[in-house]
């Protein structure tokens, strides 16, 4: 299981050159992970450490916000627990990791390292839902999770991985689906709001749902390459487990009942959309709100002018001194030239750099350079530590700007198969296309080019009336066709 | 593995009755944790979670402060890297859970799920380490661990647990030295200025040394039996995993070198070392600083008097509205007398309880009642809201003072194996006692009553001179001998 890891990169390939080569290299390049020992698996480095605890803490607060609690359960799963929902283990045993034994001692039952914690939440709910006065059970945990996947990639698709997995209960459908929604849209803002990726929310077709669920639904996104990425997912359980588990409570009229019940989850993946949404030729570009550093702050000195290097200094720590809640770092490190600290920064995102040089600052200025499209001005000294707030929101809308257009201008209306295939022998896009659902026109649909596949349903077009591109029959679906990660 | 749950108590056994019970009913009945299926695993339930946030939030914002960064390590290790420092393996093998098979395939290396991380990350760090410049390095992670215990219980010992670890590099000794101080004094801020524990730091004898370091601190604790719990250890590891692992820098001279290494621990046992030191009949003691609720107020109104009622529901919102920071809760909850609502926070532990009754209100007043001695007064209600922060203090600095004075009664010098005999044949203490360290006087200690141990040699009474308890040699450590968790 030790696997060699590869050297690492001395310099990111380029993008346009090979995607899939720049992504890894950025990764490991700009120390937000890298490869460890046992095949698949990652170590998260401080700066992308860092960078899921912005993460978590803006997704926790909209988790208790809107009314859960934290638990925790545990890691490992007795196998006969996770084999009372048929369709649920069919989808996870697969990609199960089995502990066998404990302390020297072979274990009577094989435990599973959780692949996700509805089987063992509802072992536990089972003794604690009594009436529809428990109800709802509004609960989140953080973890880790652990999926033998074939293909692994950094952040993308990891044995093991970090996430929060939220599961409720309720007395009614209508809650259950109305909870389904809510945390879509906290996935959403999370999104678009905190990370400048814009989404496109829908259902999964029956194929692609969590296995167990009614139905799922989840958040697509574009990345630079145009390839979409599932980036947060949420599951309308019905009552499929609640039944299987024996989770059943006294209603208000005193009647038996199974709950109804949802889960929805978001891991250390959404890292990985970050990077591939907003990255270039010269490495990440941080979406201002998370960024683990907001502003880099390079003093350029001359070794022979000591008077000079005292004024940069002195406007360093002013600015250090002024940045309050901004999240900014003076470069002091020397016998390092100031050009590669721009590359070392640039290559780390941080959405802006300013530049203190003695001729500058003879003239009351420094510069300025925002990391998403490379602008640069001077600004007076005097009061820029106070205007950092506004310039980092300034860098939030122009990473969002961005994200937003090249969705918008690589978003294509198709409606035939032959459009599809011609389509995709092109740039990757986001193809919208009326479907039908069925399952030979999903087939048709993968068919039509390499890697395609139906990403989901359109939540904001649901009803529009078309022919199914594929069988020509009628439909009120919109599909969202690409490729995917 | 899949245990059957002994049923929750109805209520709690008194601690003088049975110590053990009074533990575990209190833990269960006031929903801090739960039995699992899995043998010696919990659930930790939302008031023990967000307990275990507050804990984490405080212990991080140290680990912080002295200049460490979190990290995230894999779960899974493989057998062979597990096996390289020979004591570290002598030490861990008998309680590790092994994963055999991956997605339905046996593997050709059996993986550990961690014990502990220090041989994972050594195997990391012998690829990032080259120089002087890379050092020190500062890190910790946040994670879950799991050790096949052969007897567990809640909280204190369980098979899975969750901590934070800290690993760090160094160039000489000296700076080992000082970190391991430095991250114990970390523990004892913790336990004594946010949990009302006062400790007793020191260092392990060699046989209780964590396996693979040169030596191990630690704090240990009195919970209110009078036994000892060990609440947090930190350990210098000099160079023997750097030397096993091969990492190796040059120094500033250009030599080859092995850097010193360090690393510390505290986990979810802290909760049980909380819940034992403070706790009463009535159930648990929260200290005030990290009580997930600090306050509960309890409406109390009768049934005819709906003037009286809308008075009380007016006084609350305005102590809702009044609380700022002050983790306030009121219960609303209908259906519920008084009495009972007093006993369900009474035995969660909130600090402080305001109750608002309309004949206290007519004279302006409310009463308020502190958990920790149950003394009750009354206050206006004017600016009542603006001194709860005071309260609140007050009832942390009464908490502390009940645990103090305990620790200092229940402290007693003794000078020989048969006074240490005689002692124990009454209450558990903390027994002090000039102490040798030899390996077979320790024996005679451990012999001396049922259950006892030698927790540490006190940090601050090293260098005291007398003759060991054991064997009459000169001696220059004072050993803290007591009964043990």
């Amino acid at each position: 299981m030790a696997d060699e890891r590869p050297p690492m990169p001395k310099a990111i390939t380029r993008k346009s050159e090979d995607f899939d080569r720049w992504y890894t290299d950025t990764v490991r390049r700009a120390e937000l992970a890298d490869y460890a020992p046992v095949r698949g698996c990652m170590v998260i480095r401080p700066y992308g450490y860092a960078l899921w605890e912005r993460i978590q803490r803006a997704l926790d607060d909209m988790i208790k916000r809107t009314g859960h609690e934290n638990m925790y359960f545990p890691l490992l799963i007795p196998e006969s627990y996770l084999q009372k929902e048929a369709q649920h283990v069919e989808g996870f045993a697969p990609e199960v990791a089995w502990v066998t034994h404990g302390g020297q001692r072979e274990l009577e039952e094989r435990l599973a390292i959780r692949p996700t914690s509805e089987t063992i939440i509802c072992s536990m709910f089972a003794d604690w839902i009594h009436s529809y006065r428990d109800l709802p059970v509004l609960i989140n945990q953080w973890c880790n999770i652990v999926r033998w996947e074939r293909r692994t990639r950094l952040f993308l698709r990891t044995t093991e991985f970090l996430w929060q997995e939220g599961h409720t209960f309720h007395e009614s459908r209508a809650e259950a689906v109305e909870e389904v929604e809510r945390m879509l849209d906290c996935y959403r803002e999370l999104a678009e709001e905190w990370l400048c990726i814009p989404v496109v929310p829908g259902r999964k077709t029956e194929s692609e749902k969590f296995a167990g669920a009614e139905y799922t639904l989840s958040i697509e996104a574009m990345m630079s390459d145009g390839w979409a990425l599932q980036a947060g997912t949420s599951h309308q359980l019905g009552q499929n487990f609640t039944r299987a588990y024996g989770i059943s409570y006294s209603d208000r009229e005193n009647a038996l009942q199974h709950p109804f019940q949802t889960s929805w989850g978001l891991s250390t993946r959404i890292i990985g959309g970050l990077i591939m949404a907003h990255g270039d030729d010269s490495g990440l570009v941080m979406p201002p709100r998370v960024a683990p550093i907001q502003v880099v702050v390079v003093p350029v000195t001359r070794s022979n002018d000591a008077e000079g290097a005292a004024a940069v200094e002195a406007a360093c720590a002013r600015l250090e001194a002024g940045a309050g809640e901004v999240r900014l770092r003076v470069d002091r490190r020397e016998g390092i030239r100031p050009g590669e600290k721009y590359a070392h920064w640039e290559l780390r995102g941080v959405p802006l750099r300013v530049t203190v040089g003695a001729r500058d600052l003879a003239a009351g200025a420094v510069t300025l350079t925002r990391r998403v499209d490379g602008e640069s001005w001077t600004e007076p000294l005097e009061g820029v530590a106070g205007r950092l707030p506004a310039l980092l929101e300034e860098a939030h809308t122009r990473t969002w700007a961005r994200a937003e257009t090249m969705l918008r201008e690589r978003t294509v209306e198709v409606s035939s198969l032959e459009e599809l295939g011609q389509t995709f022998a092109g740039e990757p896009v986001f193809a919208n296309a009326p479907f039908c659902e069925r399952p030979g026109c999903e087939e048709a649909v993968k068919a039509a080019a390499h890697a395609l596949s139906v990403r989901v349903l359109r939540r904001d077009r649901s009803g529009e009336r078309g022919r199914c591109l594929a069988c020509g029959e009628a439909s009120s679906e919109v599909a969202l066709i690409a490729r995917a990660y």
